[in-house]
């Protein structure tokens, strides 16, 4: 009856990003269960209604409704009237409106009905090692992703209108000259490393590993990490994840290999670092873009911190090298820790990049950018992808593809229309190292805290420094608030250069 | 633009229909994790988003557009132009809109509000023995509870109103002639067996059982009585309970006490009954009423079929008790079959309903029925229910109730609202029994199938006569169907006087 007032429509906003905030929960439960416990015959009803819930989702905030809450908002934030928290919040929910409002319902429903047959007939042509069985669809995509840059817009190239949903404001050409920095280090770097005298045997580190036992060693890590299981979760799915219900339940997966205990700890511990970032987001802020995280990139630094930096370094293994021995007898018993880490970390280029060392894996990663950026500037032809994959893997890897399953089709990204994706495995990698090296200056004793399995001082910098600011900054504003610097590639390289210099002796 | 056929409203009704029944299906896994695996913090936050859904439910069923297609069905069914499946749709969902459309919002909100309050007091009031704590939020409930029946509206007793929701269509009348035989009965039959000469100790049965031996052993009883692990899941949670999704995912839990393994076995195949009932309901049908279960009482009687007149019976033993000594060597090795079976089956007289064999099972459901049928009708006063509850103790099971805590508060129905609830269990005792009697008929040899491990044509029995046929008969309907009469008492008592006449030798 009353005219609402200015107060009431803000208050009201926020009110309808809560729905929202608990559909999209509904949302992730719903898949959550269906990667890890759901029944085999579930999948056809469960797939029904998850559609219907995300519909439902993107009705509700395309509503006219939210519309003009949204818009009121904008207009105290132009009035001024708005604090810096709920100005952040108008700017982050007004971004993700205007691109998806900018849509038309028949390009999404097209983009979701293609993707979804992609997948399948990815994984057919990927078993059959034929890429010409997918060739149409990834056109289609390609296509279809073009169009999509076009409906959102951009300034320079079409790729950065794709980049932004994942790295929202990073462009093609920044990241280009980052990666380009990156990969004029690690070609010759490596080449290093390959002709170094310095020979290294990964292999003394395969077992026979109960999976218990390996679920129990991998608890107790995420216990000293600091995630916790009394607002979380680890399961097992074929392929690993995190998943964030609300910051209070908070869900990861592993799985398990018995002859390899670092394939299951390796990915325990990287999904542990996403789950921290997760569980560090404010709960106050739930529903808002203030709990979420600020970029997949920097989401990324944070699993990749962990697995890498902190657990494929000396510090970590100092403190659970005599536990893991004293866990596996065999084979840990008979190997000192002085051969058991160049082991651990032992490179070797290889084709599948989930399998590569921290050197290889980027100039997979690279190999991808370069690929998707061209295919959607235009400037190469989706025919000519093997062929243009095999060149580039020479020349990265030195490697020859023997086929198209271990060449252009092993990845499931672009099946599913993730094009822009892959740039962010990097970006987590460069953003990791130049925040690892400030933790170093800001907490006093960082690596022997970590040698006495003490990770406190390292998470909760971590938390104040990242997690508790959701998408409050941009992530460029937020590497330079806590880094003084842009982020760039120096800290990352010279990481890589002091490590494997030291391993293989260069 | 053009004018929607009247085909084409049935079709919209039914695809409305689907879309609430996606929203209830999000609901009902959101909450299964809740009792399952939800890590403690989640709490809050799930309560939140389970609100969200049921209230988005509540509306999209009530809501005006939902109603226009209901009513425009309705038209064609007066017409003549529905088929008898379409018609029974409508009917189903004309009752349940007729209902909580007469429920004023305000008052919902208050059940909501009170029983979610009660409950937690109810616990503390259970912890301390105090009735007088509860007694408060007890009288409140039992006034709304009286205000519902008020809206829903009746012909002879309120009671009759909140039945209706458990067991549609029953009559607090009909009944009471049911329950009064069979309360005829039982008392001196209990009475007879108490002063019987033939002593039976149970404790024989006790032992200590592996968890995971318990479980492998009801999975086996599972997989033997036709539950499908390809649509289904069994887990473990404090109160056993099941869930179906839809009936290509429906979820039993059951919990377990190392020294007795019936304590889960009778919880497992009990609920695993009433799963079968969800597995046997027509996918194609899931959403309406003809993919729903008839009512409360038939669907106890599934429970209670398998887990009392197969499973605690002599065939069902022939075939498994020598799996169960192969299993669990100690302690039944060194006791027969003949010791076994009257062990299993000894009757003795308890305080706690959840703990009653089969025959003083009955006597706890009376006395409730009795009860709460009084305090809706209000002939009998809230206050006084300590004191009524231990004069029926008596007066049925010939105990004197110790306290509070073992009488009148030991179940959680009334905290949460659920008056008219409990008949439903006895309800299904008796269905159960004279459906049993009706498939012996039917079926050739069935118990010599069953003494053989054979479960297929009983339970596809069940599945033919029952499941597959959702809302579309009525339960009086569907009982007369099957078996040719009224629900009765006379094949339960038959049922037990000649089990218990021969194990205590009468």
């Amino acid at each position: 009856m009353a005219k609402q007032s200015k107060k009431d429509s803000l208050i009201e906003f926020k009110e309808k990003l809560k729905e929202l905030a608990h559909l999209k929960s509904a949302f992730s439960v719903l898949h959550w269960d269906k990667e890890v416990y759901m029944p085999a015959q579930g999948n056809k009803p469960r797939a029904e209604t998850l559609a219907y819930l995300s519909g439902e989702l993107h009705q509700k905030f395309l509503s006219s409704k939210f519309k003009k809450l949204l818009e009121a908002s904008k207009d105290r934030m132009a009035k001024g009237e708005l604090t810096p928290e709920e100005s952040a919040i108008v700017r982050e929910v007004r971004r993700e409106f205007e691109r998806e409002s900018k849509m038309p319902l028949e390009f999404v429903k097209e983009l979701t009905r293609v993707t979804a047959e992609a997948h399948w007939v990815w994984a057919e042509a990927r078993k059959k090692s034929d890429f010409r069985i997918f060739l149409p669809y990834l056109k289609k995509i390609v296509e279809l992703k073009r169009k999509e840059a076009e409906f959102a817009g951009f300034k320079n190239s079409p790729y950065d209108a794709l980049l932004d949903v994942y790295e929202p404001c990073a462009t093609a050409e920044e990241i280009s000259v980052i990666l380009e920095e990156l990969k004029q280090f690690l070609v010759p770097f490596l080449k290093k490393i390959q002709t170094s005298s310095r020979q290294i045997n990964p292999q003394i580190l395969k077992g026979n590993f109960s999976i218990e036992k390996q679920k129990e060693f991998g608890k107790l890590v995420l216990e000293k990490m600091g995630f916790s299981f009394e607002a979380g979760r680890l399961d097992t799915s074929t392929h690993p994840f995190t998943i964030a219900h609300h910051p209070y339940d908070v869900r990861i997966t592993s799985r398990y290999d018995k002859n390899n205990l670092f394939y299951s700890l390796s990915s325990t511990i990287h999904e542990a670092g996403h789950a921290l970032y997760e569980q560090g987001l404010l709960a106050e802020n739930f529903g808002t873009p203030l709990g979420e995280s600020v970029s997949l990139g920097v989401h990324e630094s944070q699993s990749r911190v962990w697995e890498n930096i902190v657990a494929k370094n000396k510090p970590f293994w100092r403190y659970f090298y005599p536990i893991l021995q004293q866990k596996f007898k065999e084979p840990f018993q008979k190997i000192s820790i002085d051969d058991f880490y160049p082991a651990l970390n032992s490179v070797q280029p290889g084709f599948i990049r989930t399998e590569a060392d921290e050197i290889t894996y980027n100039l997979h990663i690279i190999l991808r950018f370069e690929i998707e950026k061209a295919l959607i500037e235009g400037t190469i032809a989706v025919e000519n992808l093997p062929l243009i994959w095999n060149e580039k893997v020479k020349e990265l890897l030195g490697l020859e593809a023997p086929n198209d399953a271990m060449g252009v089709l092993q990845d499931v990204h672009w099946s599913g229309g993730g094009i822009g994706y892959f740039p962010t495995y990097t970006l987590g990698n460069l953003y990791s190292a130049q925040f690892y090296e400030t933790a170093k200056r800001d907490v006093l004793n960082l690596e022997d805290e970590i040698a006495a399995g003490e990770f406190g001082h390292f998470r909760n910098w971590l938390r104040k420094k990242i997690h508790i600011h959701g998408k409050f900054y941009r992530a460029s504003d937020l590497v330079y608030n806590i880094t003084g610097e842009k982020l760039n590639s120096r800290y990352f390289i010279e990481y890589l250069k002091k490590k494997y210099g030291e391993i293989y002796e260069l």
